[in-house]
């Protein structure tokens, strides 16, 4: 098999442990690691229980762009934090203001050839370089800058072959909507994208950007595109074509899926609310009132989309009736939309200019007014996402944006050449930007001495015991099918702030299905050193919140038993020490109550031997009855979960 | 007594009833009126109330400039109610995103002569065109904008002579500083501020706005400049050469109190936590870390002020330790700022922009790490007001600030000679500056048809009812002294987003002294429609919010039985139907609990007669006694009150 894709190079050249059969876990080594500040406390935190001398990886940056609204001291004191951790374990700083992590770390640090892991879902945007650029769970960030592998199962790789080029007013955000639209939410789950064909010529390396960074809304693992001319001329405009290596695929090489897209076939797409896979022509929905337009985010990053935003609006004034937010995505891109005038453009038509981060994409700001249409150049639309109840949000491209901004209603952007007698504003991707690197702090030679600057909410993690070989807990919560990590953890305003502390945090555990839970796991905690929970089919679904695992064991989480459960869930637990049991007779579920009370014993040599472990179930009324369990980790994961999880297995590599 | 001072002639130009006798009762003609949008909705809400048809003032303008963080629904949709509200009332709208109200207003609205009334304590920042402008309650602010006269207490006029010229790195923020050292917060508590002299010549009329602003902080009722040449070259630069008159004090026209300033012997203050009465030359303090950078507020807003730290960090980058933040004014500031590079000097050498507002002037954003010094050049430090407890904000000069960001620490800007080599930039003040008037809504010619845009937290206000002639009620609360505004209806992020849901907000009455005082503030309104409170002496000090008033009223107080009020809730309490009551002999405090029942009869003649008004106790064990209460209202306020307040006194004067 000597032809092979991009995807297949990127692996191959990466590959510890494995093959390269789809579903199979495979190790790989990890080059760059990227966190964001929100995820990013964790992992500092994390990094300091695994006594991390200096990260591994040749390149790791902590970005500061999620948490930017400092309402109390809790996010000024996070962003103090995270400088000093950076410091300490050997880590670049994007301090906070600089920009938002994705296009930051690609102008900056992205390069061809290289294995990325990210504590954020959009880190796949660095696959527009010719990455392999993967999001995942703090935990697995944090034993990457260990210098451990990482493990994923070997997704199958779906070719999406582009020819001809885009029509006037369609951009590359119509692209990823185009994919939606097709392969809606769950059409990439398992798989990696990778993008072929002589229609990339036409697409810049931030085009691609678009598209690669939206791939997470399809679902898919990442998303893949050659290094070739564009790609060498982007890092030349960032001074950086020596980072350049080619990575295109053999002639021949093939893929485990396809699909294809005729780039002049598409028109303005737009996601209606409240999925990004909800994707219908923008004529289907045009002349609906607007309330908001806001242009920016990791999914439209580059300099060109607030450039076509601009150069729309230029010389008119947007509707009175509309909040036209910019959300500028780094200090540099202002620079330079100084610079070519976007900046002066967007202002004089009335643009609300923020500070570079994320903003209204994560609900950190800009929430739109109730009950009124929100239309957004951003990657989600999820229901509430925005911070407002029932959120009528639409994600389409910039030009559909600006060109709605002036009418105050859904526009097709094609339209502007009659209502405006506009043609189509071309692009002339400069040759060299304008480059700022002054926000980005690196790390010092040695960082043993520098001591963590921890405000009153950043606590560090205690220590997690290891599996004992046998324990009497009670069951303290018995749960249905499908419990969702915003059920076991919830996020939002009250939550979230309590990032950084894990003590704070877990008194918020499974609150949504019953407020008595954290007082009663605080008691078994001291009477009988643990406890266990029971659930149903699909436990702990949703969002990879590793707090989900971290709070329930820092209360005294011994085991889950569960029908099933989600994929990275039950690799979450693991990772945190907690054993992830199913029941060998599922009928079993009926058995077993909350308050009984349970015994395990032989449980270490049972769990290694992959031997049914019996669980001991006493009732309150005295009855008692012998159920049995099992689990279906691998080798790895049992040898990690027995020393109490990684962080763990990490310090004892570390002392051994 | 034809030889005049400024502000004597402002008033007398004004003086509808009354005579310029300090102390004495003056009702004033009311020209202008400006809302903020955490005070405006309430205004609104009035407006709605008294059924107003279209504001009688020459100009009122709704700014939206406090709650521009939008995190969930309730900011943005209070801006398209206000938005709807200023189109039905004919005033002016200023969107979320154009500015701060008070430099904006002063651009585009301020006229030299004539008077202002806004609900915000910094309107008096209008003083520096020769206008009499006064920060006061949003109900004075509707009533002026319903063409009634303002009443206020005639002050003493305290003259500040100026003389010399400042020196370089020290500017207009040391003056005000300066008369904060010599006269603290309460020095100027009940005068209004006049500056006079030769030393005006050098002082352009944006920094007599920087002096006027933080009249707030000395206390004063306001502060008045003269409209001069200066007035005059300001008003053309914003191309309103035709709005100017001249102003100025006649000669030999004397002043109730004195004081005077050489310019010359100034030196760069500043103002230490917690108080902007707290003033040091900084030199005393120089050299401790900081953490936080802000420029920009009411306090600092001209163009100068941007770019004087533009100038300072021009192709130098900021400490790493600081975070950098910039709050331009305006959007007009902005985009002159682009255009004489400020802009670009700042973002270049680190800055983090924020959208124009008030931002963390009033906690709403940027609050500073925690047990970390932040210099501001904002005009208040009082405890906890960024959002960040124990904070230690530092308020002094963009000089100052933009010295200090550079070194990381407190450093006196005149160091950057010696550190940098710097000589002190001149500004060059520009013939005309870029004009932008797009985000100014005008109001149609007809509002009446225009529907109120109300959110699901937007509650129009119930009506009041008049005073009844007899009560038999219960006494729900028994307080001590000096019970303050925010004991009666407490601030923070918890309440204010209540602030147009006279209902919801009604719940936290009194909770921080009584948490069961809403339920049974419902259950007495029910049985016996409505309760009394008895207080000590200066009931309801501290902020002039109204909620403080509305509030109890709308849970049915009928009465408050007091040893003695602060003046400003006293106002408030007859504004919205509150019966404010004192002992005749204070002793008698001793004798009214709590859960007593008391009756009321010929309350209304009583009220109106100046009779006492005769309590009669009826104690839980059947025991019975009677006291004597009066009150101090004037004939006009008595007028109002019996009315249930000035809303219905304003829609029965409507329907006359």
């Amino acid at each position: 098999m000597s032809v092979l894709n991009v995807t297949q190079k990127l692996i191959r050249s990466h590959l510890i442990e494995g093959e390269l059969v789809p579903g199979r876990e495979i190790g790989l080594k990890i080059d760059q690691a990227l966190m964001q500040d929100a995820t990013g406390t964790l992992v500092q935190l994390e990094l300091e229980a695994m006594k991390l001398k200096r990260a591994q990886t040749e390149v790791a940056v902590q970005y500061v762009d999620h948490n930017l609204l400092q309402t109390d001291f809790k996010n000024a004191d996070d962003h103090l934090f995270l400088h000093s951790a950076a410091q300490k374990f050997g880590l670049w700083f994007s301090r906070p203001g600089n920009g938002v992590s994705h296009p930051v770390h690609m102008e900056r640090f992205g390069k061809p050839g290289k294995t990325l892991v990210g504590s954020d879902s959009h880190t796949c945007a660095a696959g527009s370089l010719g990455m392999l650029a993967i999001g995942t769970g703090g935990l697995d960030v944090a034993v990457a800058i260990a210098g451990q592998p990482y493990y994923v199962k070997m997704p199958e790789v779906m070719g999406v072959k582009l020819t001809g080029k885009l029509p006037p007013w369609v951009s590359a955000k119509d692209v990823i909507l185009e994919m939606l639209r097709r392969h809606d939410v769950k059409g990439g789950v398992g798989k990696i994208i990778e993008y072929y064909g002589e229609g990339l010529q036409h697409l810049s390396a931030m085009d691609r950007h678009v598209i690669a960074n939206m791939g997470a809304e399809l679902g898919a693992t990442t998303t893949v595109f050659p290094s070739d001319g564009e790609t060498r001329r982007f890092l030349k405009s960032q001074g950086r074509e020596e980072d350049w290596t080619e990575w295109i695929a053999d002639e021949g090489a093939e893929y485990d899926l396809h699909d294809e897209i005729i780039l002049d076939d598409l028109v303005p797409l737009i996601a209606l609310p409240t999925s990004p896979g909800n994707v219908v022509p923008v004529r289907e929905v045009e002349g609906k009132p607007i309330s908001q337009v806001v242009i920016g985010s990791s999914a439209n990053p580059g300099l060109r989309d607030f450039w076509i935003a601009g150069a729309i609006v230029k010389d008119r004034f947007t509707s009175p009736e509309v909040s036209f937010d910019i959300n500028p995505t780094s200090r540099q891109i202002i620079q330079n939309m100084i610079d070519n005038r976007a900046f002066a453009n967007l202002i004089k038509a009335g643009a609300r200019f923020h500070q570079s981060g994320c903003m209204g994409c994560i609900g950190m700001g800009q929430a739109p007014a109730s009950g009124t249409i929100s239309l957004r150049t951003m990657p989600r639309n999820f229901p509430d996402r925005s911070g407002t109840k029932d959120d009528q949000v639409h994600l389409c491209s910039p030009e559909t944006a600006a060109a709605s901004a002036l009418t105050g209603k859904i526009t097709d952007p094609r339209d502007m050449e009659k209502l405006y007698g506009m043609t189509y504003p071309e692009y002339k991707t400069p040759e060299k930007e304008i480059i700022n690197t002054d926000m980005l702090v690196a790390p010092p030679e040695n960082g043993e001495d520098i001591i963590l600057k921890k405000g009153p909410n950043i606590k560090s993690l205690p220590h997690i015991p290891p599996l004992k070989d046998s324990y009497k807990i009670p069951v303290l919560l018995k749960m249905g099918d499908n419990i969702s990590t915003d059920e076991i953890l919830k996020a939002g305003a009250e939550v979230l702030p309590f990032r950084s502390n894990l003590p704070e945090i877990s008194k918020f555990s499974y609150t949504v299905i019953d407020e008595t839970f954290y007082d009663r796991a605080m008691e078994s905690r001291d009477e009988f050193g643990g406890h266990i929970v029971v659930a149903g089919n699909n436990y702990a679904q949703g969002s990879s919140r590793e707090h989900a695992a971290i709070a329930p064991k820092y209360l005294g989480q011994v085991a889950v038993i569960a029908k099933s459960y989600a994929r990275i869930a039950w690799q979450n637990l693991a990772n945190f020490g907690i054993l992830p049991l199913g029941f060998v007779n599922n009928d079993d579920y009926e058995k077993i109550e909350q308050e009984d009370i349970v015994r395990f014993k032989d449980l270490i040599a049972n769990v290694k031997n992959r031997e049914n472990i019996m669980v001991a179930i006493e009732k309150k009324n005295g009855e008692t009855l012998t159920i049995p369990a099992s689990h279906s980790l691998s080798d790895r994961q049992i040898d990690v979960l027995l020393k109490g999880g990684i962080i763990n297995d990490y310090k004892e590599k570390l002392a051994g």
